[in-house]
């Protein structure tokens, strides 16, 4: 249990480190008067905003709660809870400092471009290292106290509260990706319907009633939400390995061996800690800089990673799980652990965390060649606006499309990698590797809504065009950074889900002894599983999709009133209700966010009784299994194309901004808006929810036949 | 045999209608000389295009005839050869009876709006009935002879022969899908993007140098390559079904069985020639008048089905396949035919011909509610459309998502009550049942490029206004009949692939009983292959849209050049050089065909040699086999989402002509317009076209092992 001290000691380095840099951060000057004034319109939106959100999730959640604790018990019920707080908290905080440190962003950026970057980077770091942070204390933390009690580390209890955890941590995060996503992209397209194309503003124009909508948009979804969505990521995967180990390993390493995400989620708290001392500009790019934070933090966590596993087997070719005489006995090749013929030593499983490592690497790479400026796709869409808007979006569709299949070749190979290395837990310790590294990814995200806020409040506080222009080039890598989280959180879901899934059959064996459940393709349930697991990203989408068009024409109606109200606004005499138009989003969102989030967790719950009803419960299980499947196999496709889609189209707009096929205001540069428009909801609001929805799907399944069992 | 012999007739009977209704269509007036000098100009462009196309194929069928005959034998090779000719046949001389049709439905049209319809919907039923009389004498007439010359119906010969057969159709429609789709919609795409938003030009205006190459698309496209299509599934769904009771049904029912599928067609075309006679408008809509026909035919195919079944099996109640003997002592629950407890009798497997047109009723009556005017998706993306392009296109991007669900839905109930009913046999025989009534539903398709022709060539000849209201009235429930086959072909794709995946398993375990394959979802190498499967229809997609984009920006170019070279054509002192332009897109479509259409032939070799490589033979056939499943998964959603969003696109767009938000050359008109255009490679090129690729990926498995086990 030391090795989890240690894991909770890291945890509590990064809460450290976020409230120093916090400290930092608020140390610096706001700015002048004007700009006070408008961070603090943000901030006050933002602030209700989450306040509704979170009303109304928590009475979602108690009632999931109550569920939780009559169909399983209390233990679980207080892991959910916990689950649940602490993502709330972890978005709560990130987005408080994400709102302070706009302002600060701007005030530095009419210093210098390093100066900007910098308060940006710390702002993100914060949120990064909180994400990180809290998720690890409250995994190890939990488990430390379950363990310290006196359960067995592998005991269904245990099992039963870490399933529990990232229960609430799930079910938090798929209202507030999609909530937020909502409210920022149908503010977002809102404002610029009225703004940008009926009354011929710039963005941010401070006359513009949607305005201060838009930029409380980018801190509820680019920088709450996501907060969420990653802490989810970190719980449900660390979790998912630590489940997995349980039900699948014989012997006394077991234990050990769970506290080996742990360890590893440590160490590389500490090492992205150092990364974020690395991001500085020395002459090159932005990207650039961005990038050396990224890879020092990489390169150091394989020497990291080598001591953590080290620690916990100090004989790294020893095989994990199996009994040492049998080993001797019958020779390596005889053994089987964990369905690994010749079975895993700790240097396999160190092997298959440098393969996410790789993975995490690729999908980096991917997505900037996909969504980089420089690049033959966003390249393609930039020239396809020059004949008009249909071919933009048509070029942009077929970049979306396409822009999927290099990272699902990189999956298949990590996952053929990792299952030869160490079968389904080397699967489950490459992905507790790419989560590992989440303190560092969500910095290099939520850098950007902070850039955006910045541009936004320094256009319309009049600061001087070279500050705009310096806000505007942090701006445009945080449309790639963005990416990258989402691709990346999507691309560690799909390694994730088979650990899911693994457990989910797992836990059959152990509950259901007597049914007999065919898994096989052959078995026309399964297919059916399969196809009703394809349909949920596919509804789920066209919900969200429709959910911002519909709040958008509601905010667009509202601008329009506000202006016919008061003419006045037009030339500055009267102010613009921003707090109306904040409230109009805020209630649109909120009640959008309900039906879309709820179909994850009810879908399994039908089909498993309903194909039970009709073909026993062997079939509805098969159909339960095959639904967790086809729900990551179909929700894969539609996150990335989506994702990658979108900040390609958002990029292609910046192409030609910066002079392209007739710059700003040319035929061309309409085309690429109209691109930009779509794919605003499908990078910030149906793509990115993708990914808590597979993962809440999976849970709630396991809790089901928790729950059957049970009973 | 004398059940086969019948079915021949009924295909012979249905190409002789084909033979006396072209005769009656071109014994019609076609209309005075600028009409016939324009009907003139489609013709030759769609001759010279198909010619090339078929050049184009050949030289890729003779290499896989030479392949089929080198690892398979001459028997297979003929067959390949016969599917691959016949389905040419088809789209060849439906085009050629498409390009007379259309002058003389203008003509007609001058009369009365029932005198045009009369002569479009002739025309579209004489691709129909050839479509489906042709598959079927293809079938039945192969395999009589195959018989007839002593080999065994239920030998491996006649299956190797079937599947061949199924290949060369399969081989020549996604060539033909892909390379029209390519070609209509580059053609269709470039002509506007020239012509009606630089130049300001109406549709069909004949000063566009694009304007017959965009009528010639309408034929090599949406008939030619619709035809050849639909005959690809004829004969997949059919051969496959005959397969399928090959391998799995034991005793002397298995030949008699084999022959139902053919005599259930057979009966099928007597029901849809009737069915013809009955569309006629009689005061109501053109909607109507084209589903009286489709519901008579539906109506009396039932009893037809009945009979047929009552022909090969008198007594409708005794269990098929099974030992009289065993039945009368063990008891009917005892015995198990084809893995189905209890055995099926004729009487279940009408039960599942008739689920099988319920399937098809509903599809029918989905598509119309996602794609006709009246309904709330397609006025939902008419209303969008008032906010701008960006709106526009997101919700139909949202309806595109949506419009999966309820097809999904059908097709899983589908599954699951024809499986209940006669295991895999009863999905299959409800697949046949579903392509049995393809000779009507390919008239209600081939109806509509016939009347958009007949509008273009009523504007260029400057026919009577009237004229014009007349086809445009016929053209837009066109858009809807064109999606109704659309979804109607991938929902019958649907069924067939579980046919083809057992197919694939039997052929498995009669070929390889020494290799153990788990087909479990608990292996991660069925995930490969489920997630390798499920990219092919996103990377085909997403080549096919950028084709189209690329295609049609060389359309604009050629035709800005025309207008620069020749500007004599504005004030029509020069007439365009046509002939130029549908040259270039004949050029643009077979180059960009070519690739992604091999995608699906060597996709499933290349990942079942990897998978080998890496993880043993037994894990290359569960990684192929899972790889199949993945297709058709993602395929479904991919090829739905498309087609019936496509369609959306393009009626939202006819309400706006209709006078809503403005009506023509409103801003809701442009944005109308931009949708129409992303909706144009969907619905037409990339969409329709999975449908063959998938059942390629499937064929090319089938050959694949039979070749293995061969060497």
């Amino acid at each position: 249990m030391d090795v989890v001290l240690i894991s909770i000691v890291c945890g509590v380095a990064a809460v450290i480190y976020g409230i120093i840099t916090s400290r930092a951060i608020l140390a610096a000057s706001p700015g002048n008067a004007r700009m006070q004034e408008i961070a603090k319109a943000i901030q006050e939106g933002a602030g209700a905003y989450l306040n509704k959100q979170y009303t109304a999730i928590a009475v979602v959640g108690v009632v999931m709660a109550a569920l939780v604790a009559l169909f399983l018990g209390i233990v679980p019920a207080v892991a959910f809870v916990l689950g649940a707080v602490l993502s709330g908290v972890t978005g709560f905080i990130g987005m408080n400092i994400s709102v302070r440190a706009n302002v600060r962003t701007a005030e530095a950026a009419r210093g210098s471009l390093q100066g900007g970057l910098t308060m940006a980077f710390r702002s993100g770091a914060v949120t990064g290292m909180l994400v990180a942070g809290l998720a690890l204390l409250a995994i190890a933390g939990y488990f430390y106290a379950l363990v310290s009690s006196g359960l067995e580390p592998t005991s269904r209890a245990v099992v039963n509260a870490l399933v529990a955890l990232s229960f609430g941590a799930s079910l938090i995060s798929i209202f507030a990706r999609l909530g937020g996503g909502i409210f920022t992209k149908a503010a977002d397209v809102g404002a610029d319907m009225v703004g940008k194309n009926e009354l011929g503003f710039d963005e941010d124009d401070d006359r513009n009633p949607g305005v201060i909508a838009d930029n409380v948009g980018d801190n509820v979804g680019d920088c709450a939400g996501m907060a969420a969505d990653l802490f989810e990521t970190y719980v449900v995967t660390i979790g998912a390995t630590m489940v997995l180990i349980a039900l699948l390993i014989g012997g006394g390493d077991a234990a050990k061996l769970m506290t080996l995400p742990l360890l590893a989620c440590g160490v590389c708290i500490i090492t992205s800690i150092i990364g974020t001392y690395f991001v500085r500009l020395g002459g090159g790019s932005i990207m650039g800089a961005l990038y050396k934070g990224l890879i020092v933090t990489g390169l150091l966590s394989v020497p990291a990673l080598w001591f953590a596993t080290a620690a916990i087997f100090p004989d790294m070719n020893a095989v994990i799980g199996a009994d040492p005489a049998i080993v001797a006995a019958q020779g390596r090749e005889a053994v089987t652990v964990a369905g690994v013929v010749g079975g895993f030593s700790g240097r396999e499983l160190f092997y298959c965390m440098l393969v996410g490592l790789g993975v995490t690497a690729l999908i980096v790479w991917i997505t900037e060649y996909y969504t980089g400026t420089n690049y033959r796709p966003v390249q393609s869409i930039a020239k396809a606006s020059d004949s008009g808007h249909g071919t933009n979006v048509i070029q942009g569709l077929a970049v979306s499309m396409e822009s999927t299949a290099l990272p699902t070749l990189v999956i298949v190979a990590g996952i053929i990698m990792t299952y030869k290395l160490g079968g389904l837990i080397g699967i489950a310790f490459a992905a507790t590797a790419m989560l590992a590294l989440a303190g560092m990814i969500v910095a290099l995200d939520a850098y950007g809504p902070v850039t955006d806020n910045a541009g936004g409040i320094a256009e319309m506080a009049g600061l001087d065009g070279e500050v705009r222009q310096r806000t505007d080039a942090l701006d445009a890598v945080g449309n790639t950074t963005k990416a990258v989280t989402k691709g990346y959180a999507i691309g560690s879901a799909g390694l994730a889900a088979l650990v899911l899934f693994a457990t989910y059959t797992n836990d059959l064996k152990e509950f259901f002894t007597s049914v007999t459940i065919d898994f096989s393709l052959s078995n026309p349930y399964v297919v059916v599983g399969l196809l009703l697991g394809a349909l949920l990203p596919y509804l789920f989408g066209g919900m969200a999709m429709t959910a911002v068009g519909r709040t958008a024409q509601a905010v667009a109606q509202d601008i329009r009133a506000q202006f016919r109200e008061n003419p006045g606004i037009a030339d500055r005499s009267v102010r613009p209700n921003y707090a109306r138009t904040v409230g109009l989003v805020t209630a649109g969102a909120i009640k959008e966010m309900i039906i879309p989030s709820l179909l994850p967790v009810l879908a399994p719950i039908v089909v498993y009784f309903a194909i039970t009803a009709v073909a026993g419960q062997g079939n509805g299980f098969a159909a339960l299994g095959a639904l967790l499947m086809g729900v990551i196999i179909s929700g894969l496709f539609v996150a990335i194309s989506m994702t990658s889609g979108g900040g390609a189209w958002d990029n292609a707009k910046k192409v030609i901004e910066m002079g392209a096929y007739g710059g700003k205001g040319s035929p061309a540069h309409q085309a690429a808006v109209t691109g930009d428009t779509v794919g605003d909801p499908y990078k910030d609001t149906a793509g990115p929810a993708v990914n808590p929805m597979i993962k809440i799907t999976n849970i709630v399944a396991l809790l089901l036949l928790a729950a059957l069992a049970a009973h």
